[in-house]
């Protein structure tokens, strides 16, 4: 990080060394001291934009988090019923990189233990959750409970099934995989 | 750790002090230090059991793995085709404890970084394919590839919403998505 730099630029650096540290070490490896040599600047400048751990997760968490829900919100603008959920889940499986996968994964495991962490997922699960309960509404499917829940096994499943194994998963078997269970839950494909 | 204690005592407690802090905070925080303290150990203790951290990571990782497949050796004794499967899958899904499927997850998440823990969590996957290959291949259904990805999905799927959401997963409601899926994949409840 140069020294000049403006203050959105500082906190977008901090938040993405956090981002950065918990998709590949997980969140107990996220310190103000380790964020701060990631980002290339000193503890100072860090707790000088964050009150502290805390603080310093719930912003980057929220920025991060806020920014994969705002891009959910402009692919699925216009789109509602039987066609939002298939580009929901969609989008919760393929649009994410790695990174973003790993990240998010990282997020599940460590948010029992860190209430912080706990509160920000959360939030983004109130509004998945809302957001998938008046898709399937408008879809008029039979079962509207088992639905959301199929959704919501498929692409969590899909997303640690890719890290799990050995063979790759093409965009192709994913979505082979998606839109049976899509099926299951009484979309037609 | 008492002071007294037989050489199999003390693995066994070593190897549960990895497990423990894997599954609370994920591989990054398993230190030798971390395992002395937490198995009541000095860790000249530790180190006397094992060569250093990987060959403390393999063996610990090695021992609940193998428990956890003997465990669904057990469980699948007799059972062929459809029956395995859905026996392989209920088992995957309800036997292991909050603890197992946090070490599960956390094998998982720290395995493209650890070479080591790669290739304990390829030993399982490897058998795990077979087994379910076999298994779909006796059951006769029209897409063994397709059922076998199912099945992996819904299990990886159920066991990271458990993690992620607020609402409890009850057995009865992640046996009904189970189902579901198993269902799409051409077995018949």
């Amino acid at each position: 990080m140069p020294k000049q730099v403006d203050p959105a630029a500082r906190r977008a650096a901090i938040g993405d060394a956090v981002v950065d540290i918990a998709a590949e070490h997980g969140f107990a490896a996220v310190t103000i001291r380790a964020v701060a040599r990631r980002a290339g600047a000193s503890t100072s400048v860090v707790t000088h934009y964050v009150a502290g751990r805390d603080d310093l997760l719930r912003q980057a968490v929220r920025r991060e988090v806020d920014a994969r829900r705002e891009h959910a919100e402009r692919v699925l603008a216009g789109r509602t019923g039987a066609d939002g959920l298939r580009t929901l889940a969609d989008w919760a499986v393929h649009a994410p990189g790695e990174r973003a996968q790993r990240f998010w994964l990282a997020l599940v495991m460590a948010a029992p233990a860190e209430p912080v962490l706990r509160a920000e997922l959360d939030r983004f699960t109130t509004w998945w959750d809302a957001r998938v309960r008046a898709l399937v509404a408008e879809a008029g499917l039979a079962d509207p409970g088992l639905a959301a829940d199929l959704l919501d096994v498929a692409v969590d499943g899909l997303i640690t099934a890719r890290f799990e194994g050995t063979a790759a998963w093409s965009a192709r078997r994913s979505r082979r995989v998606l839109a049976a269970v899509l099926a299951a839950a009484g979309l037609s494909r």
